[in-house]
């Protein structure tokens, strides 16, 4: 055995160990007794500090100084664990311990608030993560920026700075968008009447389907929030119904497909390897959103869709595949960035990217946030928030530590543009096949240009490899503007 | 922190680690997708890698020298950890790999060998498996008995000479009262017809709130093979379903009810700790026959089923309850120990009791089991057997190298005997509120009296101090003696 090879064999067994971390998170958001939580906080305490103990490992460190990597997959293998273990390694046993304890306890304190839409409850929670983030992105940056060192856990390569260029070239195209949209005399009307849940998951499941999801490797459940679960071979998908907006069940299950078929398309050979997952947060969700929106919510698919739920449901008030491509389109003001649209979702994200760097770069105090967050929201959507829990208590993000991690949704929605703009070069017909309720073209396409090499490459570099151009945020907002100027009579 | 603090404090994470392994075994056999068996056997195989490294840790051997126990759980604690410490250190570390290895295979290879009716094609198998355990069972003896070293793993205390003495005992009065039963003039009708699934679950969920199962910290879904998993805020059970067969989803359900109130009722404080669970399989047994048998198919008990059965599912064939507790109860020939009633099916178990001592010993070679299982099948049962999957083949145990685990199901029954005596003694009403569905008086007492206690005592000594007496084969031959001459009108 070399170097390498322990190394391996190690990292193969942590893999698998951080799997099984990952099923206990679906077990618990899934099928969990109610009375269990207490319980699976002790196991999930105890599988994580057998991870933690495995990644700052002293072996894995000696064994990174003389492992020679025999190919290109096992040199990003090797710079994958390196950048694992650099991180780790950089972060005292004890700040490590006291974040997962602080963390731990701070979302059922988050949720208490935002129930009660008591920010003061929240604040002095708020207040020790964010000292305890901080002092953790200072151990890892060393004389770097603290938010680069906090990124760069979601999306290597990444920087503030780069983040900073690219949200200022859409923030004023996506104002503007915005703006003429709202103002248009064309609105779309919204969907009314109520849909049953079981044809809700039919339909859902037939979505699935639709959009290649393999259920020999994965299942499909209802959670309180969809999300998506594992890779490889198990890779499980979440959904909700609502019975009033059967677009949310709808959406949320292409959505996290998206997510499934990218752990679910990597190359089966690394499994169990640092490349057996999606690279990044970025890259994921560029998955997600491509699938969700670029695709299923394209006037082709639409039409598909609009045939398939007048089959289920009958009569639903919706006039002909036309109006219901702007029905499933609507823009509409609202506070809540979960439930935004394709126009407005990214300036939620833009906001808290703003707000989150200046809470870590010291520059804006947790008790100013409320003030912060009110002023921005109004000056971009034009409304005052009316609650805290409309305004900074929406996202459990930061309640758990989770700085950094915001700007990645708006960069998987920047290069899904990217994706999008290559595959219609690369797939002509794909309108065609959309309208049939066919994506074979197209998620065959991602997958052999993208979610096949898994963490091969970096985040970046891997959407530059799939698109063959070098990504930016160009093709997102001439995508945009290109369907709601039409779209709204513009 | 003391020595002691110290030892309980990784005891505790072991535990928690050793949850986790059992709720992934749930998990594969209720929700996993087929497509994943590969990569949970590597999941599987790390988080085992994981405990084995933890039970054969030297600081717990360390811990256990200086450890002073502040009281009796804490010194029943100690004694836990220092057996299962004890046991684990005396196998040689490539033994055990080597185990772990040939018995994941050789599942498979026995579940071939079973459905194509071919002992040959598992003989080889078995004689591995067989060997490495005989070794195992040599590492951990000593100088003491070979099948005493195994079946301490899952009856602690026990031995195969007190076994003898007390399966001696029982099988001339279970022959006997066999064939008084089979040659009665008086037979009970079979039940005839379909039952419809969704009422068959309803029926059974029904049953596991009438014998106190804690749904909050619990949940019951379908498995191919009924079982129980999990402890203390997190026991889950499953069942099965057959259309011509309700009794089968009933009283699988009614059966583990009993084992998940063993494990629901140890008192919280012991949670995570060696004392958080069931002491031994034996008294685990005892718990599941106990609900099943002295309660659930009771005259006054059945007598409630009846009128659930017949409000359910309207006319089933069965005149009245009087009939209808003899076709629950109805004793039948058959191959198969899973499918035995409760006269028939200790005596499929001292027949395995008696071959697998031989074949740990060595008077028994792998390829003269047929012969001899086959030979000791026409002896006590009367017939003779008519294929391998009839026969030798029928039960996983021994291909996973389960040898001492069979005996525990008759010891369980046993103790179930006393159990039973002890608590119509203390109940004597019991009848009364059976036949009203309601087992409140006989649960409490057994999770008073037993299930509450978890490890704290020995095994025997568990039984004895619930009882008040100590446990012998009598209560449940008479028992049975009872019941079934009355039954059958002998």
């Amino acid at each position: 055995m070399t170097a390498f090879d322990d190394l391996m064999a190690f990292q193969r067994q942590t893999e698998a160990l951080a799997s099984i971390a990952g099923r206990l998170g679906w077990d618990q958001e899934t099928v969990m007794p109610r009375g269990a939580a207490a319980q699976r906080g002790e196991e999930m305490a105890a599988i994580e500090a057998v991870l933690h103990a495995r990644r700052i490992d002293s072996r894995v460190g000696d064994w990174l100084e003389t492992a020679e990597a025999p190919d290109p997959a096992a040199q990003a293998s090797l710079r994958l664990i390196r950048h694992s273990y650099d991180r780790a390694t950089k972060v005292p046993a004890d700040l490590a311990t006291e974040i997962a304890r602080a963390t731990s306890v701070a979302q059922g304190i988050w949720a208490e608030a935002r129930r009660a839409d008591d920010f003061a409850a929240f604040a002095p929670t708020l207040e020790t993560v964010l000292m305890l983030k901080r002092e953790e992105a200072a151990a890892m940056a060393g004389d770097g920026d603290l938010y680069d060192a906090l990124l760069d856990g979601f999306e290597p390569g990444m920087t503030g700075a780069g983040l900073e260029a690219m949200f200022g070239a859409l923030r004023p195209r996506l104002l503007a968008l915005r703006e003429a949209v709202l103002g248009s005399s064309h609105q779309p009307a919204p969907l009314q009447g109520d849909y049953a849940e079981v044809q809700q998951l039919m339909l859902s499941h037939e979505m699935a389907e639709a959009f290649g999801y393999d259920f020999h490797r994965g299942r499909i459940d209802k959670a309180v929030h969809p999300f998506s679960s594992g890779s490889g071979a198990d890779v499980r998908i979440t959904t909700r119904t609502a019975p009033h907006d059967p677009f949310n069940c709808i959406y949320s299950t292409i959505h996290e497909v998206g997510h499934a078929a990218y752990e679910q398309g990597v190359d089966p050979a690394y499994a169990l390897t640092p490349l057996g997952q999606g690279v990044s947060m970025g890259v994921h969700e560029s998955q997600s959103r491509i699938y969700e929106n670029q695709l299923g919510r394209s006037r082709a698919f639409t039409g598909y869709l609009y045939g398939r739920m007048t089959a289920l449901f009958g009569d639903i008030g919706v006039s002909d595949a036309d109006a219901f491509y702007g029905t499933v389109n609507r823009v509409a003001p609202g506070f809540i960035r979960t439930e935004a649209d394709e126009v407005n979702y990214n300036l939620h994200i833009l906001l808290r990217f703003d707000l989150e760097r200046a809470l870590i770069a010291g520059d804006l105090a947790p008790a100013d946030l409320p003030d912060a967050w009110n002023a921005r929201f109004e000056a971009d959507f034009g409304v005052r928030v009316d609650r805290p829990s409309h305004g900074c208590l929406q996202d459990v993000h930061w309640s758990v530590g989770l700085f950094g991690y915001f700007p990645t949704y708006t960069l998987g929605n920047v290069y899904a543009g990217c994706l999008h703009q290559a595959l219609r070069a690369a797939v002509p017909e794909l309108d065609g096949q959309l309208a049939q309720g066919d994506t074979s073209a197209a998620t065959v396409w991602l997958r052999d240009r993208l979610q096949v090499h898994g963490g091969l490459r970096l985040p970046r570099d891997t959407i530059a490899h799939a698109c063959g151009f070098e990504p930016s945020e160009g093709p997102l907002l001439d995508y945009l503007e290109a369907k709601f100027t039409r779209l709204y009579r513009l």
